[in-house]
């Protein structure tokens, strides 16, 4: 077995978290000193928000799938991750209350290869067709001399429009509940993290079997980030939901403090359900520790909503008829702003 | 002086136009299999169209500014690149008829240096009020193993609002007048062969005196990408503007043509101007022929309007009172689509 000992935290993996922390108090500054009369968000939104005119509430999202792009070059398989990626854009503005209206991508790499854009952006093209959303643009960049040889990057636009006035953090009070919808593995965040522990450490190949899986490592790696549209869109349908946290980089507790006021913590039971194998896997693996786990990756959830109780069953059902196992996994208590994990 | 023989073609630079414009004819399918009721635009367009309803039509773009990113990383010049970002997404929408609402932008680099991210997204945040446009998000992405060290690249997507129902391609008859607006030097395109020019073929450093200048190659490179925005709105407000090309990569051969139906062509007169300096030197020291150049640079033209005769004067004093000196520059006349430039 190969000595892990190093892989301690997940910025010795190459991504400082801090520095990002830092990064996003400035830009905030540069941020505001752009608002216009049609700027109506808070920043560190799910997604930006724009209100053209009464009828007209925009929120759109930026964004990419993180070193996910990697472990498809390695594995050779290009079609899913713009899927990934137009879900992530996807969860990102029905966080916000909002329904995709159209998609823009931005392909990059060294050396264009047509049939590797092509399938990559066909994943794209997928995604939109199954949240009904149209892909009205985008670049194709070849740009030898910043992408590592055999590489490339890949990052999403999308504009949606809000169902309704979905009433969001400021609404959320001691006493709602919290509902977990589950993720269907690593979605698109803490691929550092894992090629790290999977490839580097371990040394296993894409083709190799997931350590204690009988799925390849490309295969558990590269199941599509799921999208909750379709499972919340009868809830919000009905008004049903208070606030929703998409639970992308840091995981449970770096993002559903971004639907908490000051007043309240989130309680989030961790004895109501059980991570997938893979986390448990990566967790042995890497010698990591709960709080880094959580930290790093979903854990199994993949959208956690905020509900009054009366309104869990709704909430329940409407992902239930996804097809999706929805559970309640906490509540919200008097508190000053935190995440707390119960039980973990 | 070194052997420049081997820069005989964009491709051998590194970048296959080719290769791109066989995947541009596949991607269209793709694009095409997503449509949903509120796409109106057409492939291939500057910017692409989704009517939300009766009063909001708007216009979307992503772009990137090509390995503009690589001068700015050698130069240690940080803080130009988001402006040339925005400007040049504004030109596209622009070309469309539209006005900018609202931008977010995507940056990624192998290890996040908080002071370069914020310099290059200030930069985005400058662009963005120059242009009186929201930056509403944003994502900042650390992704090793993707980026070469110490660079990064820069993508930007823009939404903005058609000011009037631009007559475009459909509308460009014989008779029409073309109108040059001039460009402030490489604007964001042709940089894979300007740096093989500059750096590789002449060992020069971004400090050293551009070739035939006093300015710095830095200087020069780096120079930001004009925005037309204010140069064109008093005349898209007087409705005196049939098409807009927004001249970039494929230069006025590969952007002209875009408006182009299929019974005219377009005669660009080249004798009415004289391209920048460095222009000229980037064609002595490559060895390039002007068909090469002008399918590779804007060479001094960063946007051309197509107008009526008797709407060239709006067209010119519009410009004229932004600060620029537009020229006439051509005509529409009965042809197969094609752009001719005509004693060049």
């Amino acid at each position: 077995m190969p000595d892990l000992q190093d892989v301690s935290s997940y910025a010795e993996a190459g991504v400082d978290l801090r520095v990002a922390e830092d990064l996003t108090n400035r830009l905030k500054q540069l941020v505001e000193s752009t608002r216009t009369s049609g700027t109506t968000g808070e920043f560190g939104a799910f997604g930006g928000r724009f209100r053209v005119d009464e009828a007209t509430d925009l929120v759109a999202s930026a964004d990419g799938v993180g070193t996910k792009v990697l472990v498809a070059a390695a594995s050779g398989i290009h079609h899913t991750v713009g899927e990934d990626l137009v879900n992530h854009c996807v969860n990102d503005i029905l966080a916000e209350g909002a329904e995709p209206l159209f998609f823009l991508d931005y392909f990059a790499c060294g050396r264009l290869q047509a049939d590797v854009a092509e399938a990559v952006i066909g994943g794209v093209a997928r995604g939109c067709r199954n949240n009904r959303c149209a892909l009205i643009g985008g670049e194709t960049a070849e740009m030898p001399g910043v992408y590592e040889p055999g590489t490339y990057d890949l990052a999403g636009f999308i504009v949606g429009r809000r169902i309704w006035d979905l009433p969001g953090k400021d609404a959320v009070r001691p006493g709602a509940r919290l509902i977990a919808l589950p993720s269907n593995g690593l979605h698109t965040n803490g691929y550092s993290l894992a090629r790290r522990v999977l490839f580097d450490n371990m040394g296993l190949q894409p083709t190799d079997a997931f350590p204690g899986s009988e799925q390849s490592v490309a295969d558990v790696l590269l199941k599509v980030h799921r999208s909750y549209l379709d499972a919340l869109r009868p809830a919000l349908d009905q008004r049903s939901v208070t606030a929703i946290a998409h639970i992308t980089g840091g995981g449970i507790p770096g993002n559903l403090n971004r639907v908490l006021p000051e007043d309240v913590n989130a309680h989030v039971d961790g004895t109501t359900w059980t991570p997938q194998s893979e986390f448990l896997e990566l967790a042995q693996e890497s010698g990591l520790g709960p709080k880094e786990m959580f930290s790093t990756f979903n854990m199994g959830i993949g959208l956690i909503v905020v509900a009054e109780p009366d309104r869990v069953t709704d909430v329940l059902d409407s992902a239930e008829a996804a097809g999706l196992a929805p559970f309640e996994c906490g509540d919200i208590r008097v508190g000053d702003g935190e995440v707390r994990l119960d039980g973990i």
